[in-house]
C-alpha cells in the first residue's frame, strides 16, 4: 500500500482529464420505465411538456403571493420548479433579510403604532405595467392582516419599501395597477372606524365604521411609493374585496367588489346568528366603480380630507363630483376581472353558479344618462344590474376568479365547491370545456392573464387542499398548485406542484424574457436604497476605528478569507461591522455571522451590509463565513475577542509552529507548477472569443484579482526563507498558493463554461 | 338577458352534473411536443424518470438542513417536488412558529446566554435509527452558528425541542446518531473557551481553547433529548468537523475529523499569513477515534468534569482509560462515512485527490496492540496512516464526501472543484463511473445512504452553484439539487433542483413507507407537548372570562365561524386566546390573526394554540381565519374591541336589517331542498363501504357534526317567525342553510372520493 502525497500542484491538472462524465443512456428503455413507474402515455405527455432539461430555462417566471409566510414565492412554468422565495414583511435569514441594517430599515418602515410587525399575510402580488402590459420592472404585494404594501424590484428581488395603509385595519384587496402603474389600489376588508386608535362600538357600526379604498402613488422613477401623493376614497362599511384597474377604454376607472353589504354584525356567543349566516343573507351586494383619475384631480384641488394625516376623499365629495356609483353583483364576489380589451369586466358569486359579465360601455352610458335604480344608505347611485350587464353564464358550484386567454374571448374560471376550472366564451355567453382540480380552486392564474396582453398556453390552478396528492406531511398540508396546458381546445393537466412554506392566495406570471434582473452589485452598494454604502471599502483599505465604547469595522470579503480576521473589544461596546463582497463572478455569495449574537448576513458580490449589536458578553466569539463559497470556505473565518473591562495581555505572542526548509521547498515547487498551470488556462481563454461571455469576462476579472494579490509575496517569503524563518517563509509561500488555488478554479470554470457554450477561436 | 336567481339550494344538485372533465388528449402529439420544445431523447428518458403523476406518490422523501434559513426542507424523490419547509430555528408564521406560546416555549429552549437567537445555520439532518437502519421516528438537526440540537417528531413534522449546548461556541460537526440512537453526536468546530462568558487571548490559544465533541442522550420513549444524562469529551483545538457513529462490528465507536490540527491563528490585518493559508499548511489533519460506549460509562462513575454544569470527560481521563485516539487524515477532509457494514471508514481530505479508506479492524489491532507512531502535543496516542488504512483511490479534485449504494463495495464522492461525482468500488480500490454535475458540490446523498441498508436507486448532488442552470432571480442565486439515476452501472442525471430558500448544507431521504405521519390531531392537543391542553373547549362550551385586566378566551373554529365573533377589552388588557380546532377532515386548517397585535396561529384539526399579547391600544380590531378553508372564509371573522377605561356604552342595540316574509319563505323552500340532496347523498354513503375508508370516516364525521348544529333551529326560526321578526326568522333559517351546505360539500368530497376511489356497494 502507498500512501500518497497529500497535495501536490500538478492534481490541478486532473481537473481536464479523470473519466469522461458519461453521456451514454441508460440500460433501461423507455417502455421499461413506463411499465414500472405505472406511467401512461398521457402522463408521459404531461411530463414532455412540463420537464425543463439541465441548462434550460423555464418560458414564464410566476411570483405567488405566500400567504402567511409574509413572503413572495417565485417559481418557473411550465417546470414549477420554486426559484426564491423573498423576504418581505417576514424576516428571513438567508437573505439576511431583517438581520443586517439596511433591511431592518425596509422592515421599520413597515411599524404600526411605533411596533414591529414580524410577519405579514400576503395575497395578491401585482407586477408594474405599462400601457397595460407587464413591464418587469416592479412587484408590489399586500399584507392583509396588517394592511401594508410592499415594493419588490426585480433587478435584484429586494424588497425595498414597506408602506402602512394610514386608515384601514385590514385589507384583503391588494395589490392591482393602474395601466401604466400610476397607482397601486389596495382596499380595505372588514370594515372598521378610519381615526386610528379610536373606539367605537358595533352598534354604531353603521354610523362610523368604513371601509374605503387607497389609491397609493407610485414613483417610478425612484422605484418608490410617494406616501404624501397617495389618496383614499372612503367607502360603506360593507367589507370591500378584491379591485381591478381598466384598462384601454375603461383606464381611469376602477372596480372594487364587496361581501357583507348587509352590514350585519355577529355574535353567536350571545346566541346571534354568526357572520356567516347574516353576510350571506340577501342576493347581492355592490361592485363599487369609481373614477380614479377625476378622484385624484378632486384631492390635488384640495377637496379631500386630512385622517390620521392622510388625503381621504369623504363619500359626500364623491357622490357630489359623480365619481362613484354601485352596481348590483352576485353574491359574496370573489374577484373582479376586467377584460384585456378593457371592455367588460367580469365577476363571479361564490354562492351563485353564474359568472355575470358587464359592459363598460353600458356602466358609462347609465352614469352619462343619469339612469339608476336607487341610492344605497349613504346615498351612492345605484345602477340596476340589467342595465349594466353583457350577459351570464352558468358555470357551476362556487365560481371566484376569471383569468383570459391569448385567444379574444376566451376566459378561465376558478369553481371552488366544484373544484373544477371552467373554460369560456364571455362574448358569446357560453361554456367550451371543463377539467377537475385537486381540490377546491381559489384563483387561478394564466400567463400575463390579468393583462391587456394575455399570453395563453399556460393556466396554474391554485387548490386549497391537497389531501390525498403528496406524500403526507403531517397535520399542517402543502397547497397544490396544478398546471394546465390550455393551448389546446381541451385542457390537460400537466403537474401537481406542493407549495412547501405558505399559503398562496394569488399569483401572477410574466414571459421571462421580460425580466433582466442583475447578477451582481456595483461594488460598494446599500442593496436596500440602491446607492453607495458610505460602510464600503476596497482590497487593502480595510480599517477598524474606536470612538469611545463605538468600534466600527469597515472591512472585505473574498474567497477565501474575511479581512479582518480578529475585532478586539471590551464588554458593552457597540460593535458596527460593514463588510463589502470584492467578487464579481456569479453565485460567488458569501454570508456572514457571529457565534451567538444573532446577526447574519447575506453579501452578494458587489454588495456592502452593515450588522450591529451591542458586545455585551465577555468571551471569544467565532466568525464565519456562512456560504460554501470555495473549497476552503470553512476556513474563512475570524475571532470576536469580547474583553473584560480593563484587561491588560501579560503574554504578547502568539505560539509558533513547527515548519522545516524541505516543507517550503516542496511549497514554492507547488507554486511554481500551479503558474503553469494558470498560464495554460489563460492561454486557452484568451485565445477564444471570451469578451463576448460576460460571464466568463466576470470570472476572468476575479481570477486576476486572486492573482493580483500574491504580488510582493514572492519578495515576502523569500525574505523570510533568508532569515530562516520557516514558518513565515512557508505561510506566506503557501498563501501564494491559495490565490493560484482560486485564480486556477475560476480559470477552469471560465474554460469548462467557454468549452460549453461554443466559444470561438480568435486570433 | 335573464337576470338569474342567485342562490337556490338545487344549484348543490349540479355538483353531479355539469360537463364532464376531460380525459382526452391534447391535440400535440410526443413527437410535437418533443420537437417544439427541442427535447432530446434522453430528455424524454429522464422526464419519465422523475415525472410523478397526480395522486401518485413519490418514492422517498429528502430531509434537507435548510443552511441559514434555519429550516428544514422536505421533498420527494424523484420528483424533487418540495413537500414542506419546517420551522426550527427561526419563526415562521404559517406554521404560527414563535407567533403562539406553545411554540415560543420550544424556541425558548434555544435562547443563549438569557437571549433570543432567532435564526440558525442548520447543517445535518439526521432520522432517528433503530439498529443502524432508519426508523423514521425523530428527525434531528444542528444550528452551526449558535451550537444548538432540534428535534422534529416525524408524527406532525414538528419541531418539538431545542437545546443548547452548554461548552461550544460553533458546531458544524451536527447532528449524527448512534445506531439505536441513544446518542446524537454534534461536534465544535472553531475552537474557544470552554467556560461560558470566559475570555482568553489568542495568544494562549493551545493552552486555553479547546474543541470537543458532545454526545447527546435520547430519551425514545419521551421523544426528547435528556440533557442531564448527556456528556461531552473534551478534544484539543484542532476544529472539530464532520462525525460518524459505528455501526454493526464498529457500534460503540464515533469518528470525528477536524481540519487545522496547525492550530494556526490568523491576523491578515495585522500582516499575518490569513486563516486559509495557516490552516491549510500541513498534510495531514487528525481523525479522532472515540469510545463512546465506555466514555458513557466513565461518566456514569463519576469520572466527568462539570463544566458550566453539563459533564464533561477531559482529555487526560480519555487517554488514561484509553478511550481517545488519533490518526493523520488527508487534508482538511469534509466527511467521514462508516460503511453499511460498519467495516470501513472513508475520509477524503479537500486538497487531495484521494479517498482514503480506513479499516476499523486495523484500527481496533493498532489499539490492541499499543502500536502508535507518536502522541499529539496533548498526549492523545496517535495510530500511523499505514497501520489504519486499507485503500486509497485517486478520485479527482476536491473530494469531500462519501455515501453508499444497495450494491456491496459500491460508493459514491463529491468532487468539489472538478464539479463531479464519483462511483468507485471502496473493497477493490478501483474508479467505476463519473458524471459531471452544476456546479461545484458539497456533500451528497443517496437513499438510506448512511444507514446499514442503503436503498440505491437515486442520488442527489446537492451543488453550491447554479450560475446559468436556471432564470436569473437577482444576485442571490438558489443551490442546484441534481437527481441522478444510480440503479444502471452508468450514472444518469435527471433533474436539477432549485433550492428556493436557504442553502442546504445536508440532506437525508427514507423510503417513505417508512414515515406515518398523523393527519389530524386528538382534539385539544398542545401539537408541541402532545399532551392535552388546558385551553381546549369542545363546541358549545366557549367561553370568555375576565380576572383583573386578564381577558382569557376559550374558543373553537369551525366552518366558517369562530366562537366567540366579539373580544372586548379595556385598554392594557392582557388578552389570552385559546382557540381549538373542530374539525376532523384533513386540511381543515383554520388560521387565526388580529389585526396589527403580531400574533398568529396555524390551527390544524383538532389542535389547541394559545395567542398572548396586551390590548395596549384603544380601537377596534377585527379578527380572522387566515387559511383558505372553504367557501364562506371570508365571512369567519370578529372583532376585538379595546374601549378607552371606563367607556360607558350609551346605544345597546345593533342596527337592524330589512328582511321579508317572503324572503323568509325563500329560505326556508331552500333548506327543505337541500336536505334533500343531503339526504340522497347520505343514501349514496351508507350504500358503499365508506367504513374502509378513513378520510371519508373523516369528512363523515365532519359532516354530521355540521349537521348535527342544526338542532333546534327550526323551532328558534319558526318561533321568530311567529313573531314576525322577519330577521331573525330569516338568518337562523340561512344558518341552517350554511350548517347544510358544509355537511353537503363535505358529503360531496366524501362521495368523489369514494367513487374515485373503488368504494363497494354493501348490503
Amino acid at each position: 500500500m502507498k500512501i500518497h502525497a497529500m497535495r501536490t500542484a500538478s492534481l490541478l491538472l486532473a481537473a481536464g482529464l479523470g473519466l469522461a462524465a458519461t453521456a451514454s443512456w441508460s440500460s433501461e428503455s423507455l417502455q421499461d420505465v413506463m411499465k414500472r413507474r405505472n406511467l401512461s402515455q398521457q402522463d408521459l405527455l404531461a411530463a414532455s411538456k412540463t420537464y425543463v432539461p439541465t441548462g434550460k430555462r423555464d418560458e414564464f417566471v410566476a411570483f405567488s403571493s405566500g400567504g402567511q409566510s409574509g413572503q413572495v414565492i417565485v417559481y418557473g412554468v411550465p417546470s414549477m420548479r420554486i426559484l426564491k422565495y423573498i423576504g418581505v414583511f417576514t424576516p428571513e435569514p438567508w437573505q439576511g433579510y431583517g438581520y443586517d441594517e439596511e433591511s431592518k430599515k425596509v422592515l421599520a418602515g413597515g411599524k404600526i403604532d411605533g411596533k414591529d410587525i414580524t410577519w405579514g399575510d400576503t395575497h395578491h402580488p401585482a407586477i408594474s405595467e405599462t400601457q397595460g402590459k407587464y413591464d418587469g420592472q416592479y412587484l408590489f404585494i399586500n399584507d392583509k392582516a396588517n394592511p401594508r404594501l410592499a415594493v419588490i424590484d426585480l433587478r435584484d428581488f429586494e424588497t425595498k419599501q414597506i408602506v402602512v395603509n394610514p386608515i384601514f385595519k385590514s385589507e384583503h384587496g391588494g395589490a392591482f395597477v393602474t395601466a401604466n402603474t400610476e397607482y397601486i389600489i389596495e382596499a380595505a376588508q372588514y370594515a372598521a372606524p378610519l381615526e386610528n386608535k379610536k373606539f367605537y362600538p358595533l352598534e354604531e357600526f353603521n354610523e362610523k365604521y368604513r371601509g374605503g379604498v387607497t389609491y397609493w402613488k407610485f414613483d417610478r422613477k425612484e422605484g418608490r411609493i410617494n406616501e404624501k401623493e397617495s389618496f383614499s376614497l372612503e367607502l360603506p362599511p360593507y367589507s370591500q374585496d378584491l379591485s381591478d384597474a381598466g384598462k384601454g377604454p375603461s383606464d381611469g376607472w376602477s372596480f372594487t367588489n364587496s361581501f357583507c353589504s348587509e352590514r350585519y354584525v355577529g355574535g353567536i356567543e350571545k346566541g346571534r346568528p354568526p357572520y356567516e349566516a347574516g353576510c350571506s343573507a340577501k342576493d347581492t351586494d355592490y361592485l363599487h366603480v369609481i373614477n380614479w383619475k377625476k378622484a385624484a384631480q378632486l384631492v390635488a384641488a384640495g377637496k379631500a380630507r386630512k385622517i390620521n394625516g392622510h388625503n381621504v376623499l369623504m363619500m359626500e365629495t364623491a357622490i357630489k363630483e359623480g365619481i362613484l356609483f354601485l352596481i348590483p353583483e352576485p353574491k359574496s364576489p370573489h374577484g373582479v376581472d376586467v377584460t384585456p380589451d378593457g371592455k367588460m369586466l367580469v365577476v363571479a358569486g361564490k354562492l351563485d353558479t353564474h359568472v355575470s359579465v358587464y359592459s363598460f360601455d353600458k356602466i358609462m352610458a347609465a352614469i352619462k344618462a343619469g339612469k339608476f335604480e336607487s341610492k344605497d344608505p349613504y346615498g351612492i347611485p345605484v345602477i340596476a344590474m340589467k342595465d349594466a350587464l353583457h350577459t351570464q353564464v352558468a358555470l357551476g358550484l362556487g365560481p371566484l376568479h376569471t383569468q383570459y386567454d391569448s385567444k379574444p374571448c376566451v376566459a378561465y374560471t376558478s369553481l371552488y365547491v366544484d373544484s373544477q376550472v371552467a373554460k369560456w366564451n364571455y362574448c358569446e355567453g357560453k361554456v367550451l370545456d371543463k377539467i377537475s382540480v385537486h381540490y377546491n380552486i381559489g384563483h387561478l392564474m394564466t400567463m400575463e392573464g390579468d393583462s391587456v396582453d394575455p399570453k395563453g398556453r399556460y393556466l396554474v390552478a391554485l387548490n386549497k387542499l391537497s389531501i390525498d396528492r403528496f406524500n403526507p406531511v403531517g397535520p399542517l398540508h402543502p397547497q397544490n398548485h396544478q398546471l394546465i396546458d390550455i393551448s389546446n381546445d381541451k385542457m390537460q393537466l400537466l403537474y401537481d406542484m406542493p407549495i412547501p412554506l405558505g399559503e398562496p392566495h394569488y399569483v401572477v406570471a410574466i414571459s421571462a424574457d421580460k425580466l433582466k434582473p442583475g447578477v451582481r452589485y456595483k461594488v460598494g452598494t446599500n442593496s436596500r436604497t440602491d446607492k453607495p454604502h458610505p460602510g464600503m471599502v476596497r482590497a487593502g483599505e480595510e480599517v477598524t476605528t474606536r470612538k469611545g465604547n463605538k468600534v466600527e469595522v469597515k472591512g472585505t470579503l473574498i474567497r477565501s478569507h474575511i479581512t479582518p480576521e480578529t475585532i478586539e473589544a471590551e464588554v458593552g461596546d457597540e460593535i458596527t461591522i460593514n463588510l463589502t463582497n470584492l467578487e464579481r463572478a456569479q453565485d460567488e455569495t458569501h454570508g456572514f455571522t457571529v457565534s451567538t449574537y444573532n446577526v447574519h448576513a447575506s453579501v452578494e458580490p458587489g454588495k456592502t451590509v452593515q450588522l450591529k449589536f451591542k458586545a455585551d458578553k465577555e468571551g471569544v466569539y467565532p466568525y464565519y463565513c456562512t456560504e460554501f463559497c470555495s473549497a476552503l470556505h470553512l476556513e474563512m473565518q475570524g475571532y470576536l475577542l469580547v474583553k473584560p473591562k480593563g484587561w491588560k495581555a501579560t503574554k504578547t505572542t502568539l505560539a509558533k509552529g513547527t515548519y522545516t526548509e524541505a516543507e517550503y521547498k516542496a511549497t514554492v515547487k507547488k507554486v511554481v507548477d500551479t503558474q503553469a498551470i494558470i498560464d495554460s488556462v489563460v492561454a486557452y481563454i484568451t485565445s477564444v472569443n471570451y469578451k463576448d461571455f460576460p460571464d466568463v469576462v466576470a470570472m476572468v476579472d476575479d481570477a486576476f484579482d486572486q492573482l493580483g494579490k500574491t504580488k510582493g509575496l514572492k519578495e515576502k517569503h523569500e525574505a523570510f526563507a533568508a532569515k530562516q524563518d520557516w514558518e513565515n517563509a512557508n505561510l506566506w509561500a503557501e498563501q501564494i498558493w491559495q490565490y493560484q488555488v482560486k485564480t486556477a478554479d475560476l480559470g477552469l470554470r471560465a474554460k469548462t463554461y467557454l468549452e460549453q457554450n461554443g466559444a470561438k477561436k480568435v486570433k
